[in-house]
């Protein structure tokens, strides 16, 4: 049987978080969370490489095994977990970072367990781009790497990405970062501006506006499903680029067609996401829910 | 055959206008011109009821009358044309004005021309509502009524739209209009929200973000076309709606279908004029580059 495991690194954190729809204290957060979680409606192999203290939840532990998560790379560790607390006002655009606690996060050094070196899909989430390309060198020959960043490497370590950029599939960022990454304002410039600078295919997400989608073949634009309550941003992203590449796995081909279709379950899975706190609603969600919206989202956007 | 006629009520202008591309002083502008022009790409019988002063260029007439437009309802009048100067900046949002002269337009008080009683095809460009009521009482047997309004009524004349609203068939506003008129921030609520104040269906432009359109039976949100060069954005919205109206009165049935493709070939349209000042790249635009590109709009939105 074809492998189509899934491979992610990222942060697994404690999130406070304040939106106008209420207010959560220590709830289950951070990239590789939300990306593992949402991968799982449609791979049962994904496994992530994170770190957290001792004083992680052990219920957090049972949600994501429930979920069929690999936690072999999964190191509990002396200390406390990451810690993020954020307050989005009403507009629920980029949250007010109320403190940021990187606690076991600080010294993470990525390690992949011998089991899952061989994996074929791979999501580095956002950190260091240096360890995201650490974490490179001990694969077996990836079949297809999905890259995030954020505006702090952006601006801290611009050649570090650039060279990042080069070895993988498909890099990730949002409107605000395509921007900082490019110098330049049009979202199509930017897009071409990273093409130029050696990426493969590059997503813009663009939050309620929906996702760009640039490769040297071809270009998509899809938007995004039509939501009127949006309790929770945080996560968004990361759930979008984990069913992403949850679909892809499992598609026949990796091939444009196949790509465009992975980007609207990646939006259909964030559209999710949001709709609670935490993983609240994913932890509601069956398959059947995702598929149900998938075609209301043809729907919506075929003419 | 059937009445295709087209009847457009707005404003004929002279705009200065400056970007990041460059500047150019009294160029032939107006919500009746950009809209007209823009349907006459799909019917030749679009009718204009506005109003210009004795300034006015007879080159523009000429321009017009090329497009084939009824000029029947454009009144020339002692005084000047309405002059309108604005400056946009590098991120081509909400341009700065530097000065509105109503002039002639002051006192304009639409009469339809005998003949353009009976089109039924009607665009109520922005101009008072009060007014738009009016020209709507003048007309026998309308079939299909497009409006759009701007900020200043919504805040001035709330209640004349409110009215307005239940008598039109499509109510078009912006993003910023939509909230404004609705009170509230989410796209999805304000579309609700202006269909149960009445109205059968609205459109919310987002500009580079596409549209959204919201009937009692449906909804539908597509992306904008792909554009890398935004000259000029002046025109963009009556040039999407002249080329909606003109699409829709070549269809033959009006259902969801044909009003989905409507709203993708206004989006075409108004992605041409952007391309240039005034209406520039209309004057060198052939049906077959609008074929094209909406061919091109497919290939980018599908999957």
């Amino acid at each position: 049987m074809k492998d189509k495991r899934i491979l992610i690194i990222g942060s697994v954190a404690l999130d406070t978080i304040e939106t106008p729809f209420g207010k959560r204290d220590s709830i289950l957060g951070g990239s590789a969370t939300y990306s593992s979680v949402s991968a799982s409606f449609f791979n049962n192999g994904t496994g992530i490489v994170a770190v957290v203290g001792k004083d992680f939840p052990k219920k957090h532990i049972a949600t994501l095994r429930k979920k069929h998560i690999n936690l072999e790379g999964l190191k509990i560790v002396d200390g406390k977990t990451f810690r993020w607390a954020g307050n989005y006002t009403y507009d629920l655009h980029a949250p007010v970072t109320i403190f940021t606690h990187l606690n076991v996060f600080k010294d993470f050094i990525p390690e992949v367990p011998e089991g899952m070196k061989r994996a074929p899909f791979v999501f580095l989430a956002n950190i260091d781009p240096d360890l995201q390309e650490k974490v490179l060198s001990q694969l077996t020959g990836p079949k297809f790497i999905v890259c995030d960043t954020m505006n702090f490497w952006i601006d801290k370590k611009k050649a570090s990405l650039e060279r990042l950029l080069k070895k993988v599939d498909m890099f990730l960022v949002n409107e605000g970062e395509a921007r900082q990454f490019s110098g330049v304002k049009n979202l199509v410039s930017c897009g071409n501006y990273m093409l130029d600078k050696g990426a493969k295919a590059v997503i813009i997400k663009k939050g309620e506006h929906g996702v760009l989608y640039f490769s040297r073949r071809s270009r998509f634009s899809a938007p995004a499903y039509l939501l009127e309550t949006i309790c929770d941003p945080t996560g968004a992203g990361d759930t979008f680029a984990g069913g992403m590449i949850g679909y892809l796995s499992n598609a026949r081909k990796i091939n444009d067609n196949n790509i465009k279709k992975s980007l609207i379950y990646g939006s259909i899975m964030a559209s999710f996401v949001v709709e609670d706190f935490s993983i609240g609603r994913m932890n509601r969600l069956r398959r059947k829910d995702v598929d149900m919206r998938y075609k209301d989202f043809v729907g919506i956007t075929r003419f």
